[in-house]
């Protein structure tokens, strides 16, 4: 099936079916009927009913088989032995799209995973394809589909307009249409994904991506399925100049455990999602809110070449109050508040703006007049020092927005981002704004939000993706002395050392001192724990009594494993610390994490993350977004660290996603010895997995 | 003047005069006419044009003198300059109260001091009392008083209630009555306090009081100003039962910069406000939308009688989104989830609800019932393991209410705290679960920042202040050992030390060694910068080594200052290190600061502020609220640190507070170090300053 047919048949099918249909008007069942009619649905519409022959007044047929065509999409609203009996059926008549309503294919162990294979081997044996299940439908008001169970779709107002929404919450799709009415902005479609056994959010959107009509997506996500697809989306999205805005849930740890029940998948780490969807370009909010409100932004903003950056951002009030929130709500966020250039104070002195130097421009009660407004942003959205421009207008708006909202609405589309957080309650102004494409926020925080997701994307990669293959579960951990074979061979420099055996002990030490004596095993992963490490060796009498302290102390703890092999490494110095980490995220595919060492740095989650592999750029930008590493930057007189060699280091490590001969499935370097400036930086020690080699 | 007759003149004047009335509509100075005669207002009204007879078609006066009575309170719209003239003018005649709207009173140096020194000159020598300037006017809606200049008041609503609004910006009144109305709260009054250079927020609040017909207040505030005024309002209002929500700005440097030009006082440490807004029962809620929605909720809640606690809170949804985007929000807000107890399970098994031990009770759509919906609040309000219930209805709530919506509001006041997250745009039901009691809010994170907001108050304590006195500009700082005896004095323990001079060394060390020895001079602040410290001492030789190390690097460093005495110190190893502060702000008053030692803390604003002094169970909350302390109670196999005795040297410190006889200025211990559990913690360096003595 074509991308263009997969489409057409979930959201402007010629034909449908409801499956489970009920004649009793308000239950959850008669709804699809209900809405559809309501909607001015015009294509052909096959309620299906085993035991009747009307069905809200409309003809009925009691079996799939008795239709008189085959339907494009049939819609099963029945329980989930049913609904498997349904699919099977529509597979062999050669429906094109089957969506399933039923949950009750998740629990572990029972007939949930006994469903779910059923319904597998159908798509597979088939080609039928499969929406949910657990899913409450879809939703393309030009065609008047209202194909759901969704109650919020009783609405009569069409909501149509050029937003297109995937949610793998069938709720939130609900939510996000009447809250989308409520704030005058419309939709292209909408899917409510559920479980995506077969269709994944990534294929459906990609599917839609072609759609002239759509103008900009809104995501709501659980969690990350299908990574390859989202990722051909993203790109094709890009490629379209199509911005994608995602809301996603498990931002905190409770939060997280909650997606297991609800998708059945094991909800990712979040922090490795975050960077996997900056790195496809798709701005993800944090509230819920800017997920629509934030559209008219990403729309008038191309995703940034490289990310990261702070963005600087004016502020332009005619509300001391309302500029201060704004003000406060994105330095909070991370923006840049840089305040206007001497350039840009003269500019506004000309017309008559007096501006101080502070972060926020306040015209005040004064400024509150269509020239005033008009005129200073036409001043600001052309000053250089800053990337956006968030205008506040205050009580005016909503009695008076001619007053200072029509002038930011007629400066919609000038190049920069513009938007605005409007601080009274005014549905009108904020109308206005949004149909004039500017992004209106009823909340400074919804507004920030937006402003540095937006800003947050980074331009999806063009070439080839690194391998992703998921290695087999039959994986090695390899010792001290074959992990750093791996790492060096990467480009990671490792501190001098040489493997010794306890039977052959040198007379001196083998590389330069002092040195760490250490066992070399890879059943001992926690080496010091069993007495398995000495330092600060000077000689090769100290290496033999380091080795027979080692060995006793080991074979005392460890009664199983034989200590015979041990690792001479020669110490070094640090100014700071580095955790630089590699793997393979079963969702999201290899990623890098950089981390300070240390306790505090893992009490405070201060880390960053992103797919891999980076270039130094990239490595640079991970650097600075780990706030322990500002210590090693110029803090008050601290010694710099060698931030350049340790943003080399973290690109080498992860270039271990591309070594396609060594299978690397995981890899830690703890530490990293960040040595002062020029002279680099040393693993001392470090831990490779590898696929077990056939 | 009685408090009760300044609430009366502010909020219920029998007569009002307005200075500068314009005759022209739409005008800034045409509004408060407008506005008074849209709402109704039935005093007497005395409109003052020095240049008409009428103004708007009623009768104007030419003069304040002219005027046939005299007014409870004159407003006064005209440039700063005029504004002077009528304030005097009015404090002549015996006008009550003065509101004035120009600023023009904040411009260092030049007119605006000056202006500032003749305005509270008047008050000062008449008695007459000044709200502003740069106040936009008070609003009484029972009297119909719009004595405003904000073009929200044009509003034809009254939008009566019981909510009183104090606000520190004239633009968030109105934005304030804006989405009051649009979510349905009503207000008592609402008064701009502009700079406070007479009458402070605080003690407008503690005038209206007493008013029955106020439930509860919103606070709009930049900055803390007259914090005596804020605590007597506060505890007042504590016992009689009124609560208190504020919102503040300046939770970032870049806010709290701003605070700066809008009302001429530098904005203090936000962190110092906030944990004196926390201790004075008063709940600081991050979002502007809070400020209202959340005022069912802390009239529901009374005042916890120990703060910090994490509330231990139960989600109930009919959507799975919404009620994980609620586990989500509440959890990074600082909520405990625990989900429900086996009992609990049980009970709602019996129900026939299935619950999970996860921290979201899912009803689904299934569940969207009345009885279902009921049911399960009861029993999850009853359940001794939640400390408040977070209900999340879904699509359902917009046009079916009854479902899931309505046995929320039957459950209001229980007597547990219960909140609703209405997941789709349902403005009805918001306003139904509003009318019922119910804290209902659109979006998750208002409903999480208001939750954590009023639980994190603590009851203001009903005993004496601490001494607050404002030292004198003319304070001293101690010399390391003089700082000890202080320190010692008020029970922290300090590391043992003796004082040598250079000509009379003793033969071998004055205390247990090793010892750390060091320049003694309150001259030489940072000791180890010049080469003023020398460790690891083990004799009498190594001492007279080290004193002619210190002495040559200080000569040559500071050739200003003569290295005679030193100071010799035993030493010691910690497993952590922690800072130790007091200092006596001066808006909050004394306060004890606690961070962990070294640079990542810093970077990180690692650390707890409290007004002081502190009993040891509040410096045991200090504690667990410092991340980088987790490594000291039991942290992955890392050794135990002795937070009991940390704990005790919090409590010493913070009474510095109350030491009548040595007026301390400022101490700060840096590091103590934090010993083994149970051996203690000993201060290593310490810095006091206090006043100079006469």
């Amino acid at each position: 099936m074509t991308s263009d047919s997969l489409y057409e048949a979930l959201l402007s099918p010629s034909s449908v079916a409801i499956v489970g249909a009920s004649d009793t008007p308000g239950k959850t069942t008669a709804r699809p009927m209900e809405y559809l009619r309501r909607h001015g649905w015009k294509g052909e519409l096959f309620p299906v009913n085993p035991t009747r022959d009307t069905v809200l007044g409309e003809r009925s047929w009691t079996s799939l088989s008795a239709l008189p065509v085959v339907p494009d999409h049939a819609f099963v609203l029945t329980g989930a032995d049913l609904a498997v009996e349904a699919v099977h059926e529509c597979a062999g008549l050669g429906v094109t799209v089957v969506t399933v309503m039923a949950d009750g294919f998740l629990e572990d162990g029972g007939r949930g995973s006994a469903r779910r294979a059923e319904l597998k081997e159908i798509v597979r044996a088939s080609g039928v394809r499969l929406l949910g299940p657990g899913s409450l439908g879809v939703f393309a008001p030009g065609a008047g589909l209202a194909l759901t169970a969704n109650a919020a779709f009783a609405e009569a107002d069409p909501g149509e307009g050029g937003v297109f929404v995937a949610s793998q919450s069938g709720s939130a799709m609900g939510a996000l249409l009447s809250r989308g009415l409520e704030m005058g902005v419309g939709f292209r479609g909408m899917v409510s994904t559920g479980n995506e056994l077969d269709l994944t959010l990534g294929e459906i959107c990609l599917a839609s991506v072609g759609d002239p009509r759509i103008e900009s997506y809104a995501l709501f996500l659980e969690n990350i399925q299908g990574a390859d697809d989202l990722r051909a989306f993203a790109r094709a999205a890009a490629e379209r100049g199509k911005p994608i805005l995602a809301y996603k849930l498990g931002r905190t740890d409770a939060g997280a455990r909650l997606a297991v029940s609800h998708t059945g998948a094991l909800s990712g780490d979040d922090a490795v999602a975050d960077a996997l969807l900056k790195d496809l370009g798709i701005a993800r909010v944090r509230t819920f809110e800017a997920l629509l409100e934030g559209q008219n932004l990403v729309r008038g903003l191309p995703i940034p070449s490289s990310g990261a950056a702070r963005p600087r951002v004016c502020v332009l009030s005619t509300t001391g109050g309302g500029g201060a929130m704004a003000v406060d709500c994105l330095a909070a966020a991370g923006a840049d508040l840089p305040g206007p250039s001497p350039e840009t104070i003269d500019r506004l002195a000309e017309t008559g703006i007096v501006a101080g130097h502070g972060a926020l421009i306040d015209l005040t009660l004064a400024g509150t007049r269509y020239d005033v407004m008009k005129g200073a942003l036409d001043i600001v959205l052309a000053a250089p020092e800053f990337d956006a421009v968030v205008a506040v207008p205050g009580s005016s708006a909503r009695f008076h927005p001619d007053l200072a909202v029509r002038p930011i609405a007629d400066c919609a589309g000038n190049g920069k981002p513009l938007a605005a957080f409007v601080m009274p309650a005014a549905p009108e102004a904020l109308r206005l704004l949004r149909n004039s494409g500017v992004a209106a926020f009823r909340t400074a925080e919804a507004c920030a939000d937006a402003l540095l997701a937006a800003f947050g994307r980074r331009r999806p990669a063009a070439g080839d993706l690194p391998r992703r293959r998921i290695p087999s579960d039959d994986s090695e951990i390899l010792d001290e002395a074959g992990s750093y074979e791996i790492l060096s061979g990467a480009g990671v420099p490792c501190a001098s050392h040489a493997v010794v055996t306890a039977g052959r002990l040198p007379s001196g030490l083998p590389v330069p001192g002092p040195v760490a004596v250490k066992i070399l095993s890879a059943d001992v992963p926690h080496k010091s724990d069993v007495g398995g490490v000495v330092l600060r060796v000077t000689d090769g009498a100290g290496l033999r009594a380091a080795v027979d302290s080692i060995a006793r102390s080991v074979r005392e703890r460890l009664p199983g494993v034989v200590p015979e092999r041990f690792l001479v490494q020669t110490m070094a110095r640090g100014v700071g610390e580095a955790l630089v980490g590699f793997r393979r995220d079963p969702d999201a595919g290899p990623v890098v994490v950089l981390a300070a060492g240390g306790v505090l740095a893992e009490l405070y989650r201060d880390r960053s993350i992103r797919p891999a592999p980076v270039d130094t750029a990239t490595a640079r930008e991970m650097i600075d977004e780990v706030i322990a590493f500002r210590a090693l930057a110029g803090y008050r007189g601290i010694p710099m660290g060698d931030l350049d060699a340790l943003a080399h280091a973290v690109a080498a490590v992860s270039r271990l996603a591309e070594a396609d001969g060594a299978a690397i499935v995981e890899a830690e370097v703890n530490p990293l010895l960040v040595l002062p400036e020029g002279q680099g930086v040393v693993a001392v020690d470090a831990l490779v997995r590898r696929e077990r080699r056939a």
